[in-house]
């Protein structure tokens, strides 16, 4: 199966050649264009931005534009591939941002995985952007490159594995619950993986209420007091989660948990023994792409009530591309600064909400993609939401 | 005339707010396309490139994407504007590329000015990239960092201001000679601007023939031995021009010429008394954006036989939009590793030849940009080129 798609994919990229182009909206030819939008009617146009900068946003493409970057250090599962090897997956972010959310989004895979160097590149090339999405870069890297741009640049750094994977497991926690009639905030919940998405899951669940949640890498759980292989991201880990300072391996701690969140960037971390002893009917989101830490059927056949993957194969997909198209329209179109933990909750909710009672199963946890509901829901609850009194 | 213009562009810049998009090739919810085109598919494609770099220009948009790359120092005629006033001119370049040349252009505008900073961007940016077209940066920095970027990279870096520019004024120049049925190579040529333009199109028309040009700069005529206000680029062309070695000012050389190239920047530079001091007939392109050395009218009244500008506001539009996206589109075709003097000369003859002896007449020395022959003869004559044996 993996492979019958694998060689489609391959034939229909041939084909295509490329999944993206750059186009005008008007032609020149029409009425005779040219001299209004290139010279020498477009001096007037640049001169009245040299005079008020801030007009570059009715009179250019920026405020729609925005950057994919990736250094191709941790591309899906694959790992570091290098830059050439992820574009395939950045194009197809953009083409998913223009389908879904109207947004103009290019690639832009670097020649260079220095953290310094990155930061310089997005530095120089922020003014045609309205947003930077950072993309499948390793972490923590990452996570410094992005505190540090957010001192530097004047635009909004929306980093998706973290955001974005932290909004819609979030959203789909929310309606697991609703449809289990559990509470939340007391379940057990171990997320193995502690980079970029486990370490922003880690936090956004936190804002949302949950006081229970564990968090493990290939060393094991964090706790408070570790002391091997972590970093200031894993510290802030270990503060505000495990509470009841449990050690061990994911096989250990996952016992007695409600709910499973893999993250953890390893195909096969998680067999049908450690799924038994989990709860009675434990909710399983396995995103690991593009083969996830266990396979659906071995997880149902284990127990687990609700099932979810990151992939497009199975029912209940959770990826972050039913956040990024809709979230980065209404950062672009609220010109959002920051990303705040305010915006995620809000957008988390929404788009549970997005799913009503009636439609909600266990198969259908969130709502699909292109339900344009996704995009009025968000819109509607961040327009409440003024920017300025956010918390970071 | 010129504000009504203005204020149309303005108009409908404001209108279009921005004037490209970047879009998919395809979209992901007919038929079910996004397991293939996302995850878990994508992960093949990105394999096999991983394995065998090469395909990338065979899955990706690479082969088909170019940066237009500018720092705003030198924006048409308006000089050191800024990245973001800068973005209007780079966006109507990449409408003319995929209109002309279907070419995938993207702006690059940068927030930097540092040759070193630029440098490393644009290697940063390098995989995403089939070409790179260098605008608008000022000289002689511009020249360096084209230098030093063709050892540092693998794809060609396309330099419009000097290649572009040089080949439009050759093809404009050979088309000229021919109707006014004159000799070329003996006929005295002055250049005004030793900036980008002016250093490339006296190297291109040197390697054409001509024997007796002259380049000027604010500080008077190039020559063999001037100390002031030189750089190495300038030290080349006092090598190749003024074979008498004139001194003076641009009016003092300008008597007794036979053609006149404005490249300068600076509007109004000439008037009718220095036309009119010319060689009779004489050949008048003053092609400053947006507003010329000379206007049109009152160059022609003081005796210029053929009168060019770069403007689409008047006849005989010598502008490097007749050449950037066929050139470019030839260039990414043939996977040209370097823009060489050979390949520049080809490309002003296919151009000049596609205007036929029937149709050439005073007011029309140049094909029309929609004229489709322009890529068929372009394609044709670089076929013949082998880019091994080029001299560069």
């Amino acid at each position: 199966m993996k492979s019958k798609i694998g060689d489609e994919a391959i034939a229909l990229h041939k084909k295509l050649r490329g999944k993206i182009i750059v186009k005008g909206k008007i032609s020149v030819l029409k009425n005779n264009k040219i001299k209004l939008i290139y010279t020498p009617g477009v001096a007037a146009v640049c001169e009245k931005i040299y005079r008020n900068p801030n007009l570059k946003y009715e009179l250019t493409s920026k405020w729609n534009n925005v950057a994919i970057v990736t250094d191709g250090t941790r591309i899906l599962g694959l790992g570091n591939i290098g830059p050439d090897a992820a574009l395939p997956v950045m194009e197809g972010k953009s083409v998913l941002y223009q389908e879904f959310g109207g947004v103009s989004a290019f690639p832009i895979c670097l020649n260079t995985t220095k953290k310094d160097e990155i930061i310089t590149t997005i530095r120089a090339i922020e003014p045609v952007f309205g947003a930077i999405n950072l993309e499948d870069i390793e972490s923590p890297k990452v996570l410094e490159i992005s505190e540090e741009l957010e001192k530097l640049i004047s635009i909004p750094v929306f980093h998706d594995d973290r955001h974005g994977t932290a909004v819609v497991v979030l959203a789909a926690l929310i309606n697991s619950f609703r449809l289990l009639k559990k509470d939340m905030s007391s379940s057990k919940i171990v997320i193995a993986g502690a980079g970029s998405a486990g370490y922003g899951i880690a936090k956004l669940l936190t804002a949302a209420g949950c006081k229970n949640l564990l968090v493990t890498d290939s060393g094991g759980v964090i706790y408070k007091g570790r002391t091997e292989n972590m970093n200031k991201y894993k510290d802030e880990l270990a503060d505000i989660t495990n509470p009841k300072k449990e050690k061990g391996m994911l096989g250990d701690v996952l016992v007695n948990g409600d709910v499973f969140i893999g993250v953890s960037g390893r195909s096969n971390l998680v067999n049908s023994i450690m799924i038994q002893k989990m709860k009675p009917n434990p909710i399983v989101f396995s995103l690991t792409n593009p083969n996830p830490e266990i396979q659906p059927d071995v997880a149902k056949k284990a127990g687990a009530k609700i099932m979810a993957t990151g992939s497009y194969l199975y029912p209940n997909k959770v990826n972050n591309a039913l956040v990024f198209p809709h979230l980065m329209r209404a950062i672009l179109d609220k010109r959002i600064k920051k990303i705040t933990t305010d915006i995620l909750l809000v957008a988390a909710n929404a788009i549970a909400n997005t799913v009503s009672s009636k439609d909600l199963d266990y198969e259908h946890i969130l709502p699909e993609m292109e339900d344009k509901k996704i995009q009025k829901n968000l819109s509607k609850a961040l327009a409440g939401i003024s920017t300025k009194k956010l918390k970071s």
